[in-house]
């Protein structure tokens, strides 16, 4: 599984030619759509396309347009976007490459920026990071989700009804919207996360242990997906900060809000490595400790009657000269013998600290 | 208890518009008080107060305002302030965030600065850190604290007192003297710490290793909570120090006095930390030499008496010819050899230093 | 085997002067071919020389010419090339020298480039680095390959029909288009050995371990020979695409994507090196798992029949007076309070949830 | 007792102002010493105070004054000193804090540099590090020791009978020797530990283990203290190196081979470290190697006679009908049988190498 | 042996005065002798001298000197040498101080450059340091090697025969040459270490595991002290390349190959450290595995048993009244019962895969 998720990405042939758009994340079966989103300060308009061709021409400077695409697995539909909007063909086979990692690229007339979507499937305890790239030029932004369910019912609510700041900001204001919901969306995965190492961690003593390492193997794991798709976050942001012709000056404060998050998320990521590290030797500590105590009570039990054994076995030995075997008291007197090593044993033991 | 203190953040939304300003710190039934100092050189005014409205304007240059917020719980009065000192409501959303990591950011009009205060409930053996932010300007510092008693009580008695330097210094001395306050907390929080490990580490070799595991694993645990509060402030203080409109240059050497100070408690917890994985390697390797004490005297007391038990048992048989069963001695000469070959054996132990 | 291939280099006897062209890779009976490529946008030749005095001198500006030495351990040919296109000996030597890490020098004139060719041999589980080396002036592309078969019959085939952007473009699209091809192998090196890991995560638990263990050793080797020869990757596409003289402006965004997928592969050894490393952690896990469930039986069986032993050890002594023996239910007694004890240990190590 | 000595310093209480002089060492009987020294090529002057009053002025640009302070838990000097040679009130409560970090501060008109003095005593096996402070103007250089036992004799014999340079030299010079003599003393402290590190790797073998765990333990942390307190010199004296004011340019070779020394010193303790955790490695693995061995004779033992008991059992029941019983030979040809099978289970065990 | 190695520096007695030129390696009876290389492109002198004085004065501009010293165990001829071409003595101070770690310093008349020449004993399987220092000036190379045989027999006859391109070259190409020569050897002595660890990794399975952890702690030891030769090597070509007033622009090209051979040897002695900590891995997880198979033959074996031997034991009691012992087939019943219980258990095992 987790093989299957790192070789996401390289379904493209050896030697043939770059820039061949080959989606190859699995393919689903859900369809393509388009939304399409114009909004200026004034005024918005809101339509869904299922083809390129039926998307209109960009209408005004003043205005912001967010072509969101859910949904990569149809090549074509990236081509045309592609040969309408004119971006690189690079850029397109990096969309469809769903196993990219995280990236921000500048290409002089728009921005290429690769993120990664994180849900954690609750049944198979797996982490699917989901492909999500934005393009973004001065007064347009075209967004690519791989595909699942939609991520911005509230930010769509917010342009419809003009609440907040977003309509009368630029599209820089809407990436930095894009991010922020995103990278808040990785805290309800992560809190997920948590809530099963917090479970392993109250049931540690209790558990099987062959299945608590198992658990624990697991959960290393799906933190190592995570922080692969959230580290490359603090460069890119931090560059996206830097950049001068896209991002105005007052959404810098944003985006070092989403920075923050971000940095906060990859410490909550180390952190439940380290416990999870930590949670590994003291699962270990408690099996050899256990193992211990097991062998103590083998211990205690074979060391006294291991003796007694003996002396009974003597006493049952049949040769015909044995004085005490006829002596009245004897068998008591050696019942008592042994009742006394058993008890002087038992003291020993017990001064040892062995129970 | 790890996880709760390490998600206290995340309970805005996903996709809500940013800036709301929701405490997301428990609820605690303290009320918020606003404490209210104004002091020159010459004179000092101070006063308390429940309402934001009730806070006097600024009343002039020269002197300093100090404005101490004690509970953060209450977003209309951080709103009502953002209001009336036109502050940004990102920083408002940060003083809200009782789980934002410590920071600095220059607006331009005025620092904003996160750091934590730590406190050590020896109870629950946790360290609860608590959120602390200062917002300053040219001749004004708003403070808020988290809740908890007041940490400022000597600080104030200077103020009122006018020893010290402080009544002489502008407000860049106060909020040195605010962060060398806290900072000087830590290492009183640290003490405890230190003394709980200096306890384990002298009864290590009493202790149950069960319970030893586990307060090492706590301990741990809590050194990767302060350690994440305090390493920032590193970079934090070094970049205030570095600040050219609002820190002057006399002020300088005191924060370098706190950043040296902030450093060693660094290095201390780094030491604690060292040491904790010291204890835990000493502990693991003691358990297993007990596990071998315990291994050994099964093993003397098995391998001397399982030959002899064997020995007395071929004396058990009940065949019919079995010559030595009718000699005379035959039972004496028995015990004999069984004795002998019980000494041998504990010479071979002894020469193997198995006791 | 493993020394073998780091010591690959090393023939050079020590004190010889420096620049003797002395192959140190494995002879192999392959014979060298010369493949020789001369394209522009609108014509190309192909031909397959045996000498390299057959080789046609530079025949213009416009067209690239490409030469491809298949086999490079026939000194003399090295020298002849040496000689007829003017390369300093340290780079021949270099060339020879099959076991030299990659590196890119700038040699004013033209630009070296070393890069290793990962093959991944599934009957030996050894990856086998392959020498591979690249000169390139500004319209003449060397490229020398240790042996082995064809790397690049689809670049061939795209230069022939004159399909893709190649036969328009200069020499430095060539370069890209060789380690674009090379890198690309990686990938499906890296997923063989990916096969290998999930095949051992699915089948550790039923495995020998000792089989296991040496399993995971090899495969950690492996990984940390490919890691060897892609890391300096990273840093020579980074160079190369820094370099002002032989890179067009163009061919920079080709070579990103190249950077892209270098840095992709060195993410993926990595991710391996951990997942076996974890591998390793819980093979160990399940091994003392396993040793403490073999110990339970143990205990289990000795502590409940070593007492019961004793017992029936005691009612066969052959004291005269022993009054249980003359008893007439005294057998059916004993019996019943063996098996009483029986039950109660039993009982005993259910709660203590041994089993 | 490493608690006490990481606590060293802060007994500062929280809130107080800063600058309060309050030594927090150990309060040692041993009063304090002020030595004067006034030296040019000429001539010089020695002198031995109790007072600070008594300390001559300042008597010339051309010749060096050295005032060294030997124990400074007496606040009044330090704060006299202050005064008279106008010190900042920070620096006076550094040198007071006896657990500063070693530190260079250029406070314009003097350097202020923290060392660490290191002895290690043989009896308790701990390292205990000596604050050292060194304050030097052009002409002037103040010393101030923590307590014990003269640290200078063979300089100060150097300065009184005029050989070597450093009469010749200006106050640079004197800082430069007071150094070299310090870093000098940290190469046998490190000659000692080396001795007990390798007294340790000879008798690991023969050693109790838990004793050898220990040992390790306490040289790890007293391996971790040295290492702090010579670790920031690198950093110390590279900066002083840089110094333009103070340092003349033919001291500042001098400087660079005391930097040499101190990197060669950081190198030894970093060896050491290594060589511990190789050797707690190597006493792990002979531990769980005896432990084997144990296990090993205890299985051989166990594993002869359990059968060989079970046999002499069968034929020690009382069956009223056992035909071998009555047979003539049956006793011996059962003690063949016995010994047949433990021969075979000898062989069985030597061909597994278990003995 | 290892701290000795350590300690070889430090025999200058703390407080004297620094420049007291006392060799500190071992006193060896070799006498010191010196070679005299005088060479320009038509001629060369050769001459070997016993005493300083003897050496001729510097004979002109356009020829190369080279003079060998090997034996740097007489103070005297470090002195004399120093009087006559005028080095400073901290520079012969480091010389006789056979411990110093490589480096580079520029003494602006003439560089200073320390190395070590590794050989491997291989009796006593220890890496011997031999310290190596070059001064070199515009026309003047003095190399000092301190003891062993001679190094450079094929460099001193390349320059006897005019061969190769030495006798045309400045004093920078000699000490290139040398740095060669020097490095190459590493390699002879890193491959006999590969040996070791290739015989180590075939025999770890037949291999006593005591001899063989001593045997991985031992190489571990001395990659530790190759290491750390070698690794300043790095720093100190890469600084001599970017010299400019003695370093020719056309010997660059040789001194980036010596440095290319330099990181290629860091990376075998951190390829041989990987190695040794996966052998390390491998032997303790073959020993654990050797373990669970001793105490798998031992519960299998007593797990049978015991039981068997309790039923015995129950028919070799005395009661009176016990049924079973009258019946006629009661002897071989129990011997059947007897007979399915221990193949029951078999089968149990054998499903349990405990053998």
């Amino acid at each position: 599984m987790m093989i299957d998720r790192i070789f996401q990405e390289f379904s493209r042939k050896s030697g043939m030619p770059p820039g061949s758009v080959v989606p190859v994340g699995e393919k689903r079966d859900q369809p393509t759509t388009i939304r399409y989103f114009h909004y200026s300060e004034k005024d918005y308009t809101e339509q869904e396309y299922q083809k390129v061709t039926e998307l209109p021409d960009d209408p005004g400077v003043e205005a912001v347009t967010w072509v969101h695409v859910n949904g990569i697995h149809h090549p074509s539909i990236l081509e045309e976007l592609g040969t309408k909007f004119n971006f690189h063909f690079l850029v397109l086979e990096d969309i469809a490459n769903t196993g990219h990692r995280p990236k921000l690229d500048d290409w002089d007339d728009y921005l290429f920026l690769i993120t990664k979507v994180l849900t954690y499937n609750e049944k198979t305890s797996l982490v699917m990071p989901g492909h999500f790239c934005i393009i973004c030029s001065e007064n347009r932004v075209f967004s690519f989700q791989e595909s699942g369910p939609d991520l911005f019912p509230l930010l769509r609510e917010r342009i419809r009804n003009g609440k907040g700041r977003i309509r009368g900001k630029k599209a820089d204001y809407l990436v930095y919207a894009l991010l922020d919901t995103i990278v808040d969306g990785y805290f309800s995965m992560l809190e997920k996360i948590g809530d099963r190492i917090e479970e392993l961690e109250e049931s540690i003593l209790d558990e099987n242990t062959d299945e608590a390492f198992h658990k624990i193997h697991v959960l290393k794991r799906e933190s190592t997906v995570i922080r692969k798709s959230i580290w490359p976050l603090r460069d890119i942001i931090s560059r996206l900060e830097k950049n001068d012709w896209f991002i105005e000056d007052n959404t810098r404060y944003y985006l070092r809000d989403v920075y923050d998050h971000a940095i906060q998320s990859i410490d909550i990521v180390e952190t439940f490595r380290d416990m999870l590290s930590s949670l590994h030797e003291v699962s270990l500590s408690f099996n050899s400790n256990r193992m211990n105590e097991i062998m103590k009570v083998l211990t205690i039990i074979a060391t006294i009657f291991i003796p007694l054994t003996f002396i009974v076995g003597v006493y049952g030995m049949n040769f015909h000269y044995m004085p005490e075997l006829e002596w009245r008291w004897g068998y008591f007197v050696v019942l008592f013998i042994m009742f006394l090593i058993a008890s002087l044993m038992g003291c020993y033991f017990k001064v040892k600290k062995w129970f």
